[in-house]
């Protein structure tokens, strides 16, 4: 007894092990045909042939059935879109980045939480804090006190569960009783690395430990850097702590920079190659330099009033858009927001329409997602 | 037996005792009826009241010949322009801001000097490295290193001759064989602090030490900040160590970047009361870190080729230009560079009406000074 909903879901969790996260080819078959109908063509071999080559032996398993259970049994939820904790808004810089067509950035087709399942409270107000494993007492120091700091002001720490920096990181808002979030890129069924396990215990119970992939998966270099992406997408900014020359982290803060997220860094000693990295990141990529907890929140323009000024956007961009996109814009109200689905009412278009016309209108600065809905931004009224 | 050299020069020395330099008010009274003049005005009284109450007192007394003699004594020898040792180029931003009607850096009166005489030479590259009297071990470290790396290529380290970062800059640039630079706030009879004597020895052997006030001088609180300036104007760019917040470097920091230099600052710890200053710079004054020479020499542009694009000034600048201004720019050769007299006799106006344009037309970019005249900059061609 199948319903619609539970059709997804199966689809979805097939998908999450069959598919490796992050393609924005995946994001925009998903789209097109939805995650059932992609079931089927990736078992027909009728997707491109780079897709095809890398599901051509998953696909031969079924065990979505096997990998729920199991999953179970380990205090591991599957959420999906559509679900009501589904963290629609924080992964939303996912969507507009893909539907930028830049690579690499797809929302996640399904995530496997264990601890606190209501992730939409959880990212309303999220602090990215990463950085090397092998971090520097120095570094490990700067990761607590900023991430204590940022609890302590209501702030979830978000970071990666590994060694050094994110363990430091997690610790410091386990130690203000603040919320934090871990996103790891192995199975939630022994979560990596095994050194991490109390702490990890201590996530799940005051916060979040979240996965793209399914119980059973080990973690590789490739699915380390997709689940930077979510750190990073999530996360209000991101704070770069240690990082050596040309590392994992500056990953992340280069994604975060993509994802138009605000990049920190903290300095260091010039004579510490653990500071090498964060102090190109501020030299080379434009990083903030970051010392303190208040910096961090002037930089992500939420110490007292949002002191960024609204961006504005020419009207003669209007002029540019293609006119199924103009009528979905006329579509928004003139003040307040409204839904994809009262949109395409006002508009006269379909909803799929208005679905593919937003992030459109949203790259080019004329709307902007809100948690209840959709708006005109100050300068397309 | 009194020429008209040999009374300017006087002229020149007694106004160094009688007047604290760097006042744009002296400045313009010097270009507008000249040293000798200016000395028979003060002493009449006849000078704006400010100046007036300041001088009183001193101009009773005529110690020119003390002091040279004096001065004679302590191998200091008193340079003045029109000498041929004297650093015009070097000293060109204190005229450009004092054009532009900046305040407190004014070109200096006179210069007594001791060690070596070809100052032109020792200032054509030349890079600051300053920063706190209380500096750390690191910091000590970070400036001995730069120093080091900087004299090695050929660079002269100017700085401050004082306890900390200062020491710790000039030991680097004499330890590398290199020449050095300090500019000091007392005369050089007795230059201050009486700890670095030996430090002071080495230096006028390896580059020279320089003052604005004549021998018997004593440093204030005024004069450090006065003699700051001369730091940040000869130097390509000035680089920050460690400073504590609010300190006396700052000031430094912020006279580079109003005479149009670059404002360098090397990070440090998070935890350490010296670098809050530097970092501070970063973060709200848009200093560039650095952290090794090559990061300076890119900044300041010659690393290598001059890695900074020529600036480009927009032709219609030559618009809102005064006749007189616009009648000097097309007296400029269409290549290569020509005097003030070459000028005037290509414009046809007269060389005092040069001199004042010049400096109007290199605030707009239209002009730039060169080691051998003036020349047009690209975007005024």
């Amino acid at each position: 007894m199948t319903t619609a909903i539970d059709t997804e879901r199966w689809a979805r969790a097939w998908l999450s092990r069959v598919v490796e996260p992050g393609q924005r080819v995946v994001a925009e078959l998903i789209d097109a045909v939805g995650p059932v109908e992609l079931v089927h063509k990736i078992r027909a071999g009728d997707v491109p042939s780079a897709l095809r080559r890398a599901t051509t032996v998953r696909s031969l398993d079924d065990r979505v059935e096997v990998d729920l259970a199991l999953a179970a049994e380990h205090d591991v939820r599957l959420l999906i879109p559509g679900d009501p904790d589904w963290p629609d808004l924080a992964l939303h810089p996912c969507v507009v980045a893909t539907a930028a067509r830049k690579p690499d950035l797809a929302p996640p087709i399904a995530l496997w939480v264990r601890g606190r399942s209501d992730l939409i409270p959880l990212f309303e107000r999220a602090v990215a804090v990463i950085g090397a494993r092998a971090a520097t007492p120095y570094g490990e120091h700067c990761a607590t006190d900023l991430a204590f700091g940022l609890a302590e002001r209501g702030w979830t720490v978000v970071s990666g569960g590994a060694y050094g920096i994110d363990r430091a990181a997690h610790r410091g808002a386990v130690a203000a009783g603040g919320p934090t979030a871990a996103f790891l890129a192995s199975g939630l069924d022994a979560p990596y690395p095994r050194g991490n396990t109390a702490l990890f215990r201590q996530i799940a119970e005051a916060g979040a430990l979240i996965s793209e992939w399914p119980v059973g998966t080990t973690p590789q270099r490739l699915r380390f850097l997709a689940r930077n992406r979510l750190i990073a997408a999530v996360s209000a900014g991101t704070v770069v702590v240690e990082a050596a020359a040309r590392s994992g982290t500056s990953n992340t803060a280069n994604q975060a920079d993509k994802l138009g997220r605000v990049v920190m860094a903290v300095p260091g000693a010039t004579t510490s190659a653990m500071s090498v990295g964060t102090h190109h990141l501020i030299r080379e990529k434009d990083a903030r330099l970051v010392t303190r907890v208040d910096e961090v929140l002037e930089d992500i323009g939420r110490f007292g009033d949002d002191l960024a000024p609204p961006r504005r956007a020419p009207a003669r961009k209007r002029d540019l858009l293609d006119p199924l996109a103009r009528q979905v814009l006329e579509g928004l109200p003139a003040r307040g927001s409204a839904t994809p689905e009262e949109i395409a009412a006002q508009a006269a278009v379909l909803p799929g329409d208005v679905l593919r016309a937003l992030p459109v209108l949203e790259l080019e600065d004329l709307v902007e997602r809100r948690a209840d809905g959709w708006s005109l931004r100050r300068g397309a009224r």
